[in-house]
Order: C-alpha cells, then sequence, then structure tokens
C-alpha cells in the first residue's frame, strides 16, 4: 500500500499525518516547514495525482517511478529534482541493497518518494520528533541537507563494510585454496561495478547543488552543502581504495593458484624424475634373454642396488641444490 | 526503392503523402509541423534533389548518405544537422543491428533520411495520428526531440538486453566449462566496442544540443534537451557497467581455466607419485640375477606387499593433508 | 631530383610549369591561387632558398625537412604552418607508409613539401585540371583545406585496411593455432602504437585549425574546416576501435593457448592415470619371488585381467563423469 | 590524557604553557603569535569547549575528531580549516603509520589537533624555541606553513624509505623463489593503494591554499604556498613512480613463476622422454613367450644395450639442438 | 672543485674568465649578455654566497642543491627558475645518466647550476665562440632558450636510443628464449619509469614558458619559446610511443613463453601417451602365472608385436591429426 504522509513542525510545533485525500495537502502555511514522504511507488495514479497537485512537471514524475535510473540532479526553475539511491548491506547474505528514492524541493516544502514503505529517514525523522534540536530551528532547505546527508553517511557504512569484507578475503586468498575465494572475489568485483554506476553521479550532482545561485538555500545553510560535497568526496576516495583492493586481491589470487601449480608441478617432477630411470635399470635387468652375463655374477645384485641408490641421491641432492625442497 | 513520405500536422490535421515530385515540398505552411521523412539512401541523385530543393548544404549531403559515419553533431545558421545510429537487438541470433539516420532540423521543417525502408520511427508516428495526443500541440523542435529520444529508449533497450546476456553468461562461465564461452565473451567484447564506438559521441551531441543558443528550440522546449542530456548520460552509464561486466566475466573465465588446469595436474601427480615409486619396487624383485637372497624367503612376498601398501598410504595421507582431495 | 612545381589557376585560367629560377616565383598575381608543390626534400639548399624567397622563417623550413617530426601546426602572423604524415597501406606486404608532408599557408600562395617524387596529391591535382569543378572557383584556403581532406581521407582508408585485417586474423585465432598468429598481432599493435604516435596530434591540430580567428579563411570556407574537424574525429575514433578490437585479439589468443594447454594436460593425464596403476599391478605379478601362492592358481590370471579391466573402466566412467571428454 | 599548549612569541618573547581552564585562551594579543597545540583527540567535551571559546563551527569540530576522514581543505569566511594525515614508516616492521592531524587557521591564532599526544611538530617548535631563527621573525601564516611544510617532507621520507624497499624487493624477485616475495609484493602494494587514498587530495588542496585571494597571508609569505605546492607535486610524482615500479615488479613475480614453471617441465619432459620408451623396450624382453627367437641369440643382449644407447643419445640430441638445456 | 665561470658576449667582443671572488660578479654592463655558469653542486656556501650576491631567494637555492628535486618552473617578480635534468645515454652500459641543471633567468643576466664538471653546454658555448653566429648577435633570453633547447634535444637523442635497443629486443624476444629477456625487458620498464617521472613535468613547464606575459622575454624571441613546446611535446609522444612498446614486448615474452610450455607439454604427453599404454602390455605378458595360455602359443609373440605397433600408429595419427606436429 502506498502511504502519504503529511509532516509540518517548526520550532514550537509538530504534526504528522497520514493523509487520502490530497486537496488540502498545502494550505500555505508559510512559516512552518512542510514535508511530504510518500512511501511506495507502484501506484503511478496516485503519484500523478499528488504531481499535478503540487505543481510538478510530468518529465520528473516518470524519474519518480523510474526505479532503473541512475542518480541525477535537475534544477527548475522553481523547484529541484534530485534522484539517490539509498543503499544498505545486508551482513547475513553479504548483499547490497539499493532502494530509489528522490527529491522534489520547492522553496514551501520539499516531497521525498521512497521505492519501499519501510521508512528509510527514520533516523532524521526522530531527530524532527525531539522538540529542541537544531533541526526544527531551520527552514526546509536544512532538512533537505539532513536527508541527503544520512543518505551519503549510508553509502559511507556500506563502503566499510565491503572493505571489512574485502580485508577478511585477502588473507584467505594467501592461505586457504578454497574454491569460494573465486565466487567472492567475482561477487566483490560484481559489488565494486555496482557501486561505481550508483556512486559515481555524486561528485557532479553534489557540486552542482553546492554551488547552485538560487535561493532555495538560505545563505546560513549554505555551508553545510559544502559540507555535503566533501562527505561525497570521501566517500569516492573511500570507493576508489576499494576497487584498486580488489584488483590487488584478484592478482594475488592468480599468483597463489600459479604458485600451487607449481608446486604440484615439481612435486610430480621430483618423484618421476628420480623413479622413471630407476624402473628403466631393473626393467633392464627383468629381460630375459639367454645370454647376460651379469645376472650370473654373485655381486651382481648388490652392485645394481648401490648403482641406483647413488643415481636417486645425487638426483634428490640436485633438486636440493635448485631449492625445489 | 527509395520512399519520400510527407507529414503535416497541426493540432486539428494531420496529412501524410508519398511524394515523388520535390517541387511543392515546401509549401510555406508555417502554421504547420512538417516532417519529411526519406527511406532509404541509395538513390544519390534523388536526395541531391531533395537537398537542393530545401537548401541543404552538399557538405550534409555526403553525410547522410554516408553510412559508415559516426554519430555527430554540426549547427549550422539555419539547420542543425545531426547523425545518430539507430540500434536494435535481434534476440534470435543475439546480434546488434545498427541503422544510419540524419536528422534536419530547421524553423520550418524537419527532414530525416533513414537507412532503411523499415519505419524506425514507427512509434512516435502513431503517437502524432492519435488526435489529442501531446506531439499534435507542439512544434516541430519537439518532434526533433521525440525521435531523437526514441532513438535513445532504444539504446537502453539494447543495453538491457545485452546486460542480461552477460548475467546469463556469468553464471554459466563458473559452472560449466563449454568451449563456447569464450566464443561467448569474445562475441560481447565485440558488442561492447561497437557499442562504444557507436555510443561515446553521444555526451558531446547531447551536451551541445542542450546548450545552443538558438531560436530553434521554444523555450517552453529546452526542459526536453535536458531530459535528452540525462538519457544519455544514463545510456553511457549503463555501458561502463556493461563494459566492467564483461572485464570481470573475462577474468573469471581465465581464472576458471587456471583453476581447471590446476585441478587436472593434482590428479596426474596424486596418481603419478604413487604408483611410479611401487612400479620400481615391484620392478626390483622382477629382475633375474642368479643371487638375490629375498626371493627365496617365505615371508618375503608379503612383507613386500605390506612395505609398498605403506608407502602408498603414507602418499595418500601426505595428499590429504595438503588439502589437494 | 627535387622538383619545383609552380600551379596557378583561376576559373578560367590553369598553367602548370616547373620551375628552376626561384625569382620569379611570386609574381604578384593576386587575382590567381598560387600553389608551388616541391617534390623531395634531400636538396637542403633549395629549400632554403625557395624559403628565403617566401620569406619562411628558417625554424619552418628545419621543421619541413625533418622527416622524424610529428604532425603540428603552427601559426604565425602571416603564415600557417601544418605539419601531416601521408600514409598509405601496402596490401601485399601488409605496412603502412608514412610520407612527411609539410604546407605553409600564406594570404597569397600555398607551398607544400612532399617527401618522395610521387605526386601524393595527384587527386586533388586531377579536379584542379577539370575546367569547371568547385575547387576552381574557390581561393587558396579552399585548396589548403582539399590537400588535408585527401591526407585524412586516406588515414581513414589505411584504418578501414587495418580492420579487416584485424577481423580476418580474429577468425584465425579462434581455429587455427598457427604460431604465426602471435607474429601477426604483435605486427598489429606495432601498426596501432605507430598509428597513435602519427595520428593523435591531429585532434588538437584541426580543432586549432577550425578556431583560428584569421583572415587566412574566407567566410564562406570556414564550414569546410569544421568538416575537417568532424573526418579528424571520426578517423580517431575508428583508431581507438581498431586498439581495442586487438587487445580483444590478444586476450583471446591467450585464453586459447590456455585452453590447449588444458587439452593436452587432460589427454596426459587420463592415459597416465589408466594405465600407471595397471603397469604396477602387472610388475606386481612379474615379481620372482619363490613363494607367491597366486601364482599357482588356475583361475589367477583371468581374475588379474578382469580386475585391471573393471579398474580401467571405473577410471574411464570417472573422467566422462567430469566432462573431460 | 588530552593536553593543551599554549605557544605564544615574538621575536623576543617566546612563552609555553599547558593550560587547563579556556577561558583565558585568547588574550587579544595581536602582535604575538598565537598558537594553540591539541594533543589527544578522544575528549570530544574538551574540544567542544575550545571550538566554543575560539569560535570554531561545529562541523569543524566533527571533522576534527573523525579520524577515518581524508584529508581536505575548506575556506570559511575568517578561518581556514585543513585536514592532514602525518605519515611516518616504522623501519622495523616496515609499515606506515598514519596520524590523523587538522589545523585552524585565523587571522590571529592557529590551532593544530594532533591524534596521538607525540609531538609530531617538534622539529618546527626547536626552531621557535631558538632565539634569532627566521620563524621568530615571521607571522602567524609563516608557522602555519612550516608546519605544512614539516608534514609534507615526512611524506617524502616516507616514500624514499618505501622506494629502497622496493628496490630491495627488485633484485629478490629475480634472484630467488621465496613464498615471501608474494607476500612483500602484496603488502606494497596495500601500501601504495593506502598512499595514493592518502596523498591524492592534496594536489587539490596545495592548489586552492596557493589560490587563495585572502589576507590571512601576508604578501611576502605567499612564495612559500608556491613552495608548498611544488613541494606537493614532487611527492605525487614520487608515488606515480612508485606505483609504477610495484607493477613492473608484479609482472617480474610472474614472469619468473612461469619460466620456473617451464623450466621444472623441461625437466619432466626430459627424463620421461628419454626412459619411458627405453623402459617399454626392456618391458618388451622382459615378456615370457615361450617362442621368442631373440632371447636365444648370443648376441641381442648387447645389440638391444646400443639401440637403446643410441635412442637415448638422439633424444639428448634432440632437446640439445632445442636449447633445452 | 666548483668552477664559476663568467661568460660575457656581445656581438663584437667575448670574454671567458673563471672568478674567484664574487664581488665584481655584475658590473651591470648592460649591453652585454652576461652567463655565470656554475659547475658542481657541493659547495653549499659558495653557492649560497653567489646567491646573495645575484639576488636568489634561499628558497630558489634549496632547490638548486637538492638533486632528488624533479624539473620543475618558477616565476618570480625579476626572475624565472627552471630545474631541468640533463639526460645522456651510455651505450656501453645501456644505462640513461641523469644530470641536474638549474637556470635562472633575470633581465641581465643568466645563471647556471650544473651537478657535474663537465661541460654539458659545450655545443652552445662553442656557437657563443663562433663571431658571427646567430647566438651571438641575440640578447640573454635567447641564450636561455638555446640551452634549455639544446636539453631538451638529448632527450630526443636518448629516446632514439632507448627506442632503437627495445627494436632489437623485439626480435629477439621471439626468436631466442634467453633468460636476458626477462632481465632486459625490467630494465627497459624502469627506464620508462624514470623517463616519464623525469619528463612529464615538461608539457606544463613548457607550457607556462610559453604562455608567459612578461617582458624577459624580447617579442621576436617568443617564437622560439613555441618552438621549444613544440619540441618538448614531440619528446613526451615519443615516449608515449616507446612505453607501449615496451608493453607490448612485454605481453609478446609471455605469450611465447605460454606457447613454449604448450609445446614442451605437448612432447611429453606424446611420448608418455604412446609408450605408457604399449609398457602396460609387456607388463602383462611378463606376469609369472602359472596359467597363461597365451604363452604357449606360436604366434602370440608377434601378434603383439603387431598389435602393439597399431596402437602406437594409430596414436600417432591421432596426434598428428590434432596437428600436434
Amino acid at each position: 500500500m502506498l502511504v502519504v504522509r503529511l509532516i509540518e513542525y517548526d520550532e514550537f510545533t509538530f504534526t504528522d499525518i497520514i493523509i487520502k485525500k490530497f486537496d488540502t495537502i498545502l494550505q500555505d502555511n508559510k512559516s512552518k516547514v512542510v514535508w511530504i514522504d510518500v512511501l511506495g511507488l507502484f501506484r503511478t495514479d496516485i503519484i500523478e495525482e499528488i504531481g499535478a497537485k503540487l505543481g510538478i512537471h510530468p518529465l520528473i514524475l516518470e524519474d519518480v517511478v523510474n526505479t532503473s535510473y541512475q542518480p541525477k540532479i535537475t534544477f527548475y526553475e522553481n523547484m529541484i529534482f534530485l534522484v539517490l539511491k539509498f543503499l544498505s548491506y545486508d551482513e547475513s547474505v553479504k548483499e547490497i541493497k539499493s532502494e530509489h528514492i528522490s527529491f522534489v524541493l520547492s522553496k514551501n516544502f520539499l516531497v521525498t518518494f521512497q521505492e519501499i514503505e519501510d521508512d528509510t529517514f527514520h533516523y532524521v525523522y526522530e531527530r524532527i520528533v525531539r522538540e529542541n534540536s537544531r533541526i526544527r530551528k531551520r527552514t526546509v532547505d536544512y532538512l533537505f541537507y539532513a536527508l541527503i546527508n544520512l543518505v551519503i553517511e549510508n553509502y559511507a557504512k556500506v563502503l566499510y563494510q565491503i572493505g571489512s569484507e574485502i580485508e577478511e578475503l585477502e588473507s584467505k586468498v594467501l592461505t586457504t585454496n578454497d574454491k569460494e575465494n573465486l565466487k567472492h572475489i567475482l561477487k566483490l568485483k560484481n559489488d565494486i561495478v555496482f557501486l561505481r554506476k550508483t556512486l559515481r553521479p555524486l561528485r557532479e550532482i553534489l557540486f552542482q547543488l553546492g554551488d547552485v545561485e538560487s535561493d532555495f538555500f538560505q545563505e546560513a545553510n549554505k555551508i553545510y552543502l559544502r559540507d555535503l560535497r566533501d562527505h561525497g568526496n570521501q566517500v569516492l576516495i573511500l570507493l576508489d581504495e576499494l576497487n584498486e583492493s580488489v584488483t590487488v586481491i584478484y592478482e594475488v589470487y592468480m599468483s597463489v593458484i600459479n604458485n600451487k601449480m607449481n608446486e604440484v608441478m615439481k612435486i610430480l617432477t621430483i618423484v618421476a624424475t628420480i623413479f622413471i630411470p630407476l624402473t628403466f635399470i631393473v626393467g633392464l635387468y627383468g629381460m630375459n634373454f639367454k645370454y647376460m652375463p651379469e645376472l650370473e655374477l654373485h655381486w651382481a645384485y648388490p652392485a645394481v642396488l648401490i648403482i641406483m641408490a647413488s643415481i636417486g641421491l645425487s638426483m634428490v641432492l640436485y633438486f636440493k641444490r635448485k631449492n625445489w625442497f
């Protein structure tokens, strides 16, 4: 079920209602911060109705519901439209989950569209509920900042979790020859490809946001936009590092496989090289020729034994000198 | 056969005729949208004739008919010339098909040149036919936008199809050792090389289009140009992701081959290392020396069997301890 | 022998003479296009003499005769100096040939210096000879454009030929294990390295040429400079594609070698793993111990044969189940 | 324990006290350089108190104590905030150590926050103590420069140490086949990844610092900012070189492993190829058929010996001709 | 020993003296070109004395004597400071030698600092000595140009020598399997890493030099700065090409090793696959069972021989059909 919540607050008052009819969605209450939080995207008709009421361009609404869309920002004359992905990391299955989130910021209100009904913005919501929190004293653009900041902080969290997964794998790759390692590397590489696709637009988005010359943002709040940009850069630096680390692990994995193969071949070669010639010798004296004078000699058998022992020994010494074992 | 269609429409009227003589091609009917759709490129003489009538520079016409040309945009004083490739993906043979498409936008008309007679723009055409569609209420620049948008949406479609092909292959590469896998990777790599060649100019083209300071575009329609740019970026991000994914698959493929080889060598080494020394021992007592005292002993045969069994067993334990099987 | 041709033409007249004395090289005939075409570079003294007569800076002349120089463009107050390489592809030996070509464009004349006496500009020359060709009606800057265009079209031709060489090799690499393949890949890689060195400066050169704010070019001809820039970009996109294709081929080549090795090792392992244990068994009953009770048994020989057959068979089944053959 | 030192100096006086109460932290003593050096970051309350007293924005203080933060610079109206990492290299364990360091430069004072209580800035401190050192005659912005310079010089030192570690490893990789080599390469790769993450923001930071159009810096001291930028570039060039060197080592390592494998396989192949056919021959004459006429011949045994010797010899010659040993 | 030479010249006069006392180093002789050439850097005190006399900033002098410093340029109000590396290639040991060289250009004089006493600038010096050379007629900025040009020409020379070394190696890698090849590739890779570190700053340096808006350079000489920039670009294009060539060689080397291994494995597999089954057969009839009816048959021995021959032959045909030899 699609839920539309209307949250209104200022320093002293706070209301949070679930609305069904959208006629009264904006009561031109300029003194309060108005946040319309839409949870669920599957009822396109309702979203179109809300959009029409709030004067949101149909092109925006198309991008709101199209969850295959990548992060982007577009500036309109009286609105800022921002698409982000909310990422979380499910430790139990080691999987990154992505939720499509859109923001429409106008001078009077902020609308957020969340793909899933779980309230992703819970943490900011709680700060609003608390009576004398900073957020209650500020305008709607600060709310906008706080929500984006929450999203970016979750990126950092996900990256740190992937990072510790990588570190764990790194020591495994060197010690065990588990076939799972390759699958794990593949999974991490795909994670990184996904994260790069999702986070790469961030730099541009935050740069544009920090640069905007409009009156959407109070002068005193512009410092927070710069802060967002810094946070975004930190996330991207971290991502670059993860990417390089996975590449290193892959190379190490390949080297370890090659080393193992080398090892295997050495064992085979040592054993075969020692015993194949000796087997030839014993085969030689197993021949049934009538006239083989050696066979009659008393000391022949011990002599052959000694010769073979010295051949074997010299082989062993040869491999030892070659540092093969 | 080359076909020239002349489509004229406004909010209330719509005509679509196939024209043979080009004298009357433009009747200076400024109130209607005029779209001249040329299907087929092989009759250079006719194209030159049309070009002359419409005042299109010969250099443009050269690029219209040269299908080896890559996408590009050129701005002339009174015209915009755009070359794109229309891509489609034939699921049955898993092949990307490319069609050379050119647009000439002037203030009064739009000319499109299609390489193949099949009407690629079918979907937009149907929207024009419908009486109260948005497109009927707009000017020629909106038609231009709608057609380009169609082309870009097809890019996205092709990329998604290639994407699912890649995902399919990814699971195959890990489980089966089919020789087809290499051919498939090669095919995908070539697809990506082709797509990069074809789509890379897109960013520049759409950037220039969105930036143009001219009166080709109605102010109200400029929002659509920005939308095109966003769509183009999405396509290019997707393409980057596909490229990275194919690289990952290739690396996995190489690792799997290496792992297989390792496996094979291990089996060979285990078998050879256990039996070659034992074969030496049995060969030893197969020698025909007259004086081999052991041969006469009653308990010699069982003793040798026991010795060999313990050698074999200790080898097996050694390999087990090394985690070889 | 160094040849200096003086070609003068306008819409109605055309003269082409070989000059020996350079006093009269410029007769200040402003109404005609003057093209001085120098074939051969080895007579530095003559080139210096011509340069002095035409007022060309000694630094330019140094670059004209230094054939190891890479393409570049330099703008002087009253001259444009352009160095390009004319490329051609000798199908018979599959080799790229490069000729050092310099252009000096002043407002009144164009001087071209060609490394080889063969007239590379033959095709443009023929157009000039034809009486009512477009080139005859235009000024010297159009001649300049036409010659550069010729050079760039030859780049495209060479790239297409290399491209078809690559495609040919691609199918070969997958099917035959010819040792020639590696040499061919190496040769193509070197070709690409050479082409990148030679063509990379093109983007910058054509960009600068199209951007020049001077009166060297007639306003009506500037459209041709933009056309050059487009052509240059096309060539560079093509080159990128070739480069990527060769990389793909190399990777495929490496995979094929690895696959082959895998194959070889499998055959060895199958044969050795089946027969080495069996050889041990037959060796066992070849021992000459006096007391080996089995040897006396009537059914021992067929029993051993059956045991060995079942060992061999189970091995074969094992490898079959592993999909080894 | 968190320590707060207040250092004040001018050309003639110098005081250094540890302060406990922060009321009197700034006595508006404009003629002296004021440096507040905070050692240790774990008492967030104290840091907040200091920040409040000095008018430092809470967003800055968050970044001061968050040691996972990467280097960055932010310009405020009346302050410059800079985060750097102080690197040192522990020779004994061959490990890079990183300390989180923040600078807040205002027009009247400089505050530094160090993660560890060890005084990292010892070397600059000593220069201040010396009575007629250059630093004593200069303003607070020169102190700021001197401290950053110290940090960057330590980067160079660490890079040189990593560089000599790499050179050492390079010769090892070619000569010994120590398994430690791979671990060492992995460790160096991780070092480089870490260094790139830490130092990459440097270029941007120093560029912005050198470009700042403010009155934080005395005109005469701006030359030092440019000097910092040069030093920073040197460090980054060095880092690029190290990165390339490690890549080269890794490739050499892989080649060496491949070469070793080749060697091993050659030995196995030579021995097996010579003796397996010979063993077949001796096995042949070990058969117990009743009717094997050769067995009765007087010269058969020496003949077989000669045949086998010549087979073995020709094999040896074959491998010699192939340059296998 | 550190030597300081004072060279003064104009079109008609020339003096070259070695000076010991630096009081009279500048006699404000504006009509002549003054070049102070300092050979050797180890006497920091003398260099500081010279610097003080000429008004050179201490920061510059630090960089002059610090030979680990990379190339850079810094513009001061009344001076240009340039650091370059003079490269030469010692053919006998195939080694690149690098010398640290600094230039300080003021409006009245040029100071050069050379790391080694050998006069690197010999070639320019000789041109100055010659009475009616161009350099004698020009100002100090032309001398500056001439010296830098000499340095860059030497870069080109070194790169050509490395280039021919690479070409030589390329043919070796394909034909011989010399272990030296890997060492040689490693050496070349390190050379390239070193050259990239040293030459990469060149582009920026020459760009800034050509762009400078100062009165250091006579208008008529600015053409030479542009010429330097062109030369620098040529050198960097060449370096890129060398880098790509070495990468190609490395890949070919790896392919050759892999091919060799394949070859080796094939020989082993052919021999083992043919003879191991045959050895089993002969072992079979070497068993000592009492009841083996075949042994008694007259035609058994030749029958077994024929069977074995046909097994061997069919194996050989199998491998032939697989194109293994």
